[in-house]
């Protein structure tokens, strides 16, 4: 452990680093006293309450519509569709009793997810051809009793997050949908929020409680692992007979809705943001998703000159960015490196004699770079680095992401590059039942996982499976999971 | 009832009317499966949000920082506090089983309110002076198992709402921060909701569980009941104690913190605003929270010059305002009494002989008043009636509210005054013990609540207390209570 700066090398030990950094940027407590949860503190939501803003944006922007729908979903609902309940009743928190333990009218669940509080709404709303595509969404906490070890952000027995329902004419119309969400993805978590990812056709063994097909975002952690991060789903043609959402048609004929559900989850997003753009000094942000994008440093707060420039170098800066003046009575060592910790994008150290030649220090944190700038120049010199360090740090991991991916057409070549963190890209047989044979295989073998087939581009088959050997099919993406 | 418009008038039958509203302008859907919740629909929803970022803005400006707490509160932090468990317990859901009726660990409340959570990590974070005052919010939703009749938006037993919670050094740098909580909801309730209230300090018998001192603001219903706005108390030290809350001070002595909260709930204060500004014609916005700020109806959809033109207004007005062109198959007239109904602050209608004088008719919903304008200044004229919008609708509603309060000195006088559906004014013999016989006699004779003394301004008492005779030593106010 590095004495100086607090934190354990990444590379190193990442797992133990992913604790530390959580703890000491005070992103969350872990001491509440309710199993599986944790306190999201101001530094994670300040960051959060961007990330939901820019994708609800987003979402608006393509025609969906904010829902606030109730928390608790009556047992009846959850039990209309067999395959969704057998995939949810075993995480499901149940509310049984009200006051002094008296019995309440009918089980209701803390919602898991809510497709079952949609639909049965949908029913009520939707009537003609006319009112499709229906495009709702919400900002929503859900609950799921977790089995699996809890970790901050990445898996809690409540987390935060958006969940869009949508219903659609025919299933071509809704793979539209499919796409679209595919596509908010990339707007939103790449570009903005600068994480890679691949979005994966789940094999049939591997899908959504419900779903016809499913999608999934994977993204990379530094130890190897994917971290499945927004997944759409294709339901099967039976929830929307199960709820009877059903609309006439331009013929007047009675027809059951398609229906999609996209669930982009902005609390484990937000573990991969601190994931992939960590370092061993701390986090980084994105420009847009800061929680503050910019500190001044008075290098001695009792110089009055330093303080008089510190605040109206504030005032200035606060017309376009979020801004902070440290004051307190740390030395100026220290709160460079508790603002590198923090990942704030930009640091201006105001000392005295930068100011007798009418200077200013900037630090970078997405180069982790000083650069001195005249005071003349320092608004301009902020806004062009605010533009540059979302750039940078998205072409940093999309550099280390697409330099993971390799080829493998063997077991032990598989193992290979799972072994040193990377994702395997193998011919294989099947995404049917047969394929999941195979997937038996390396999971047992590698203890690893096939993530599924790409959907954005058409890969060429070739040769043979990797590991039974018969004629390869797919060309299917393996990898250990978080 | 109307049929053209199809909303009963509101002083005729307010009851009836609000229903209607709620419905008609799609505010809240009654028809989910659950006693006592709703669907909050997407007009409430986009209103709501830009009431939250409003309300949210003006805490951290003062320095609170948003937290996400869990919703499940262990039932053993609960009971800490005797007075707080007392309140609540008989509203609390309560969680027991988990998948297949598995028991949990423990019983755990969904938070009626999160004093008890987070009190329990305060005694955590806060360990000397130099961390108070800790300033702290959420922006959360909470339960409520109630047993009076719910209504949307006014009594859910699922609301939402923000809840501030803050730890001081002293009793009276606690009652500061009673104090800047009173000023925010007059910046935020009454400058941008346009909500008139009265703060009251509430009578000994009417404090929230575990209050020393309760301050509550009430609004008032067209039909003279008031509603309960935001409150603001300052808690029993038993609080601070029950959850270890303490602080060295300067001399290095233990003591235990003075602890504050205040609830503004978002989607009661809807309710308010939906009240307190709607008229038989429907629903009416304040400029800055209107789920959309400007509608274009275009007069003719298939005339290609108005299509032109309503396109390009459209994309100049949305660099500063929300705005939406209804090209809908409705008739104009259809379209008018809809958006009227909806409460858009602003409707421009672009026919083609408006267009041929390069005019555009502009009705703005503020004074319900048709002005025509050019073309040339469409744009300043918008930004004119934005400001205009809010401040009359503000005038409005503090005219209605100062002309209802009114002085009585007798039981006979506060009838008649609340019967034309007032607040009176009466002089009061105690806020304490003796003071809650008295209260009594009105709540069993009128049907009619005290509600407290004014705290925001000292007044002048003389004569005797208008319910027992003896004499007065308060001004207290007296209204029904919705």
């Amino acid at each position: 452990m590095d004495k100086e700066k607090g934190i354990v090398s990444r590379d190193k030990d990442f797992s133990e680093w992913y604790t530390q950094i959580v703890q000491k940027a005070e992103l969350a407590d872990l001491r509440y006293n309710v199993k599986g949860t944790i306190v999201f503190q101001p530094w994670a939501v300040l960051s959060m309450e961007k990330m939901f803003h820019y994708l609800e944006e987003s979402l608006q922007k393509k025609g969906h519509m904010p829902y606030w729908f109730p928390t608790l979903i009556p047992e009846k609902n959850l039990k209309k569709e067999s395959s969704h309940l057998g995939g949810f009743v075993p995480e499901v928190f149940w509310v049984t009793s009200h006051g002094k333990n008296e019995p309440i009218e009918e089980k209701l669940a803390l919602r898991p997810t809510s497709e079952t509080g949609f639909y049965h709404m949908f029913s009520y709303w939707i009537r003609s051809y006319k009112d499709l595509p229906f495009k709702t969404y919400q900002r929503a906490n859900v609950f799921r009793y977790e089995t699996k070890a809890t970790r901050p952000f990445l898996r809690s027995r409540e987390f935060h997050w958006i969940e869009t329902h949508c219903a659609h004419e025919s299933e071509e119309k809704a793979m539209l949908q499919v796409k679209e969400d595919m596509q908010t993805t990339k707007e939103v978590l790449h570009d903005i929020f600068g994480l890679p990812f691949i979005f994966f056709e789940r094999p049939s063994w591997d899908k959504f409680p419900g779903a016809l097909r499913t999608f999934a975002a994977d993204v990379l952690n530094p130890d190897g692992k994917v971290v499945q991060q927004p997944s759409t789903h294709l339901l099967k043609q039976e929830f929307a007979k199960a709820f009877d959402v059903k609309f006439k048609d331009k013929e007047g004929n009675n027809k059951y809705t398609f229906l999609t559900c996209y669930g982009p989850a902005v609390s484990r997003i937000f573990a991969s943001v601190i994931i992939v753009h960590g370092d061993d000094k701390g986090l980084k942000f994105p420009w847009e998703i800061a929680p503050i994008q910019v500190v001044i440093v008075p290098i001695d707060n009792n110089d009055e000159k330093i303080r008089k420039t510190a605040k109206s170098l504030k005032e200035q800066i606060e017309k376009f960015a979020s801004v902070k003046i440290d004051s307190s009575e740390k030395r100026p060592g220290e709160k460079f490196n508790y603002w590198e910790m923090k990942g704030v994008p930009i640091r201006i150290d105001i000392g005295a004699k930068d100011l007798k030649n009418k200077k200013l220090t900037l630090f970078r944190r997405d180069l982790d770079k000083k650069i001195i700038v005249s005071q003349a120049k320092v608004l301009n010199e902020i806004k062009k680095i605010a533009k540059e360090t979302t750039e940078n740090l998205v072409k940093n991991a999309d550099k280390l992401f697409n330099n993971k991916i390799k080829d493998a057409k063997s077991l032990s070549e598989i193992k290979k590059i799972i072994n040193e963190g990377g994702i395997a890209r193998i011919p294989f047989c099947s995404v049917e039942k047969q394929g999941e044979k195979c997937a038996g295989i390396i999971e047992k073998e590698i203890n690893t996982q096939v993530r599924g087939t790409r959907f954005d581009e058409k890969q060429k088959v070739s040769g043979k499976c990797a590991v039974c050997g018969t004629k390869a099919n797919y060309i299917v993406y393996v990898a250990r999971a978080y």
